[in-house]
Formats: structure tokens, C-alpha cells, sequence
């Protein structure tokens, strides 16, 4: 497999880390984003939205989007639950993930960290909205060590993909979220991703 | 099982049609999400997300995200592909979906034919976001009658959802796609949902 992916990307690395928690061997092709390495023809050839990542399989054909990529690597593994319930919750984590958490809380960090903005050049929404995805994680962990239950799931690898990077950008204070706060070491333990 | 829903949302008719698709039987618990329905201390109780839709499954356990949701219903049918491939490519736009088309397509439909604003209000992102969510679509559906192959699945439920009625948001002109123009009606009689 080759993964395509800038290793600023939260996005890119949840592939990595399944990728390396499942034993895959894969080529790493790092794609700068920053420098429009995921608009070139080649590139939109191979992922038409443009994005970061994207994988070719061993077979030769294309996947996208962090989410789809991962669930295809994980299936029949033990980080997607046996359970249809959990499985179910699973995904749910995992679509919210990308519609109200990602947009604040990666987009924040992109914007501070590796932009070079401010949080004056922000739109005014992202910081709130960041705050409350943040507590809807903190009150989704008060019954159960990982988001989808006891065990990891891939909802814990989508959602610490930027919650572990939330405070670069700048508006977001982790230290008011305890559940949070023990559950980010606790998933990359499992994972084995260096702190 | 009950459907929380508001039938003016894409996202809530999507578990409506499978639910029908699937011979499913259930309640529709109409929840107008302007009139604050869906922030009630009842409803954030059920999901704290504050969203529609949300469902209580047969067993009493609630469930949210209107793709994790058909996802769940959908399990074991043929509205989900048997090959693996195409399970993937199914939740690459599936996830695509709630990224990159329906915070612009139903976002600038919501705005206009519902909150009563004009073109102008909008973020200046929304339109031509849209459009090259619509291109991608266009681009999609070159060599297939449906977006993961073959077959109806529900990455087709997903994106027809808001695709149909995207002209409502004032700055889409469908008529530039003639195989969306296509696929839309074919997609709704697969699903036997009234054009």
C-alpha cells in the first residue's frame, strides 16, 4: 500500500497509525499540502477532491477520505467493534468527527499553527464551536474509558487525531476537560504513538 | 423504533427512505429544529449533540448521525455492497458527503428556502464550494450508474438527499450536470421516493 500524506495532517496520520497498530507495511509519501503537492494533475488523478490522505491499495486502486481508509484497513480487526450497537456508536463518533469537530478544532490549529494566523483572522464560529465539540467528547467519556465503549475503536484514532493538538489552536485549554485529559494518553498507549 | 426528524432535512429523509427501503416499521417524531426541538433538555438528553436526526432503536438505545444511523439500519442488505472495494468507495463518499457537500449544498438551501436570507448573506465560500462538490459528483458518475458501482447503496441515499432539491439554494444550476440530472431520478425510483 502507499499512503499519501502530509504528516502535518492529523487526518493522514490516523492511516498511519491503524496502518502501523495493524502491521501493514505500506510506502509513506509525503505530500505538501502547504505547497499544493495534493493539487497536482497526478494527484487529482488519483483523489479528485484533492485532499490529503489517500491510499493506492496493493491491487492498485484508490481510496480517500481518513475515515473510509481507515474503516477498510480495519475490518475484521479488534478496533471496530464485534458489537452492532457499539459498531453503531462507533461510526457515529466518527461522522460527527468530521462534521463538528474537525472544521473548529483542526481547522483552528491549521490556521494558527501552519498559516501563520491569528485568532483575530478566524471566523467567529470556530472557537465556540471547538469549546462545545470539546465538551460533547468530555461528557461522551463519562461512562466508558474509550468513546465506543471499553475497548479502542477507531472512534478513539479519529477523534485524538486533532483533539491531542487542539490547544495550537490557540483557543482551546484542555486542562477544563479531565476526561479528555486522561483519555488522549490512554489511546496513544494503545496505539503506540509517542506522546 | 422512533425517527426524531424534521422532514425539511435531507439528513432526517435519508433514514426515513431506508427505513421504508428496508420494510422497517417505525414512528416519525416530527422535531422542527427552528422552533428549538431539537434543543429541548428531553431531546439533548437523548443526543447531546443537539442534532437531527436522532433514533431510539427497538431495544430503547439511542442512536445519531443520519450516515451512521442508515449504516446501522442497512447492515446485511444489499443497500450495502458485499465487495469490500465497494463497501470502501460507499463510505468515501459517504464521509465525503458530510465534509465537503452538505455544509454548502445544504447549508446555502437551508439559508435561503428556510431562514429567508438571500444569496448575499451567504459566506462567500458556499457557492463555489458547492459547485466543485457538484463537479466531483459530475466527475463521479462517469463510469457507473450509481456513485459505488452498479447498485444502489447508500452513498447514493447520502448525496441525493440535498442534490435533489440543491437548486433551492439559489446559486446551483443542476442543469450543467446532466449526469446528476440523471442519476437523481434513478436513484429515486430505486428508493420509490416521489420525485
Amino acid at each position: 500500500m502507499k499512503i499519501y500524506g502530509d504528516s502535518i495532517s492529523g487526518n493522514c496520520l490516523k492511516v498511519k497509525w491503524v496502518a502501523d497498530s495493524l502491521g501493514l507495511s505500506y510506502d509513506w509519501i509525503e505530500t505538501d499540502i502547504l505547497a499544493g503537492q495534493s493539487r497536482t494533475p497526478d494527484y487529482l488523478a488519483m483523489n479528485p477532491a484533492g485532499q490529503v490522505p489517500a491510499v493506492i491499495l496493493d491491487d492498485g486502486r484508490p481510496l480517500a477520505q481518513s475515515n473510509a481508509i481507515i474503516l477498510h484497513l480495519a475490518e475484521g480487526s479488534a478496533l471496530i467493534p464485534a458489537d452492532a450497537y457499539a459498531r453503531a456508536k462507533m461510526l457515529e463518533w466518527m461522522f460527527w468527527e468530521q462534521y463538528s469537530h474537525e472544521p473548529y478544532i483542526a481547522v483552528a490549529r491549521f490556521q494558527l499553527a501552519h498559516l501563520g494566523k491569528t485568532l483575530a483572522d478566524l471566523d467567529p464560529k470556530v472557537i465556540p464551536r471547538g469549546v462545545a465539540a470539546l465538551q460533547r467528547m468530555e461528557d461522551g467519556l463519562a461512562n466508558t474509558p474509550f468513546l465506543a465503549g471499553d475497548a479502542l475503536s477507531l472512534a478513539d484514532v479519529a477523534l485524538v487525531a486533532y483533539t491531542r493538538v487542539a490547544e495550537e489552536g490557540g483557543g482551546f485549554d484542555l486542562s477544563g476537560y479531565p476526561r479528555i485529559k486522561a483519555w488522549i494518553p490512554r489511546v496513544e498507549k494503545a496505539l503506540k504513538i509517542a506522546a
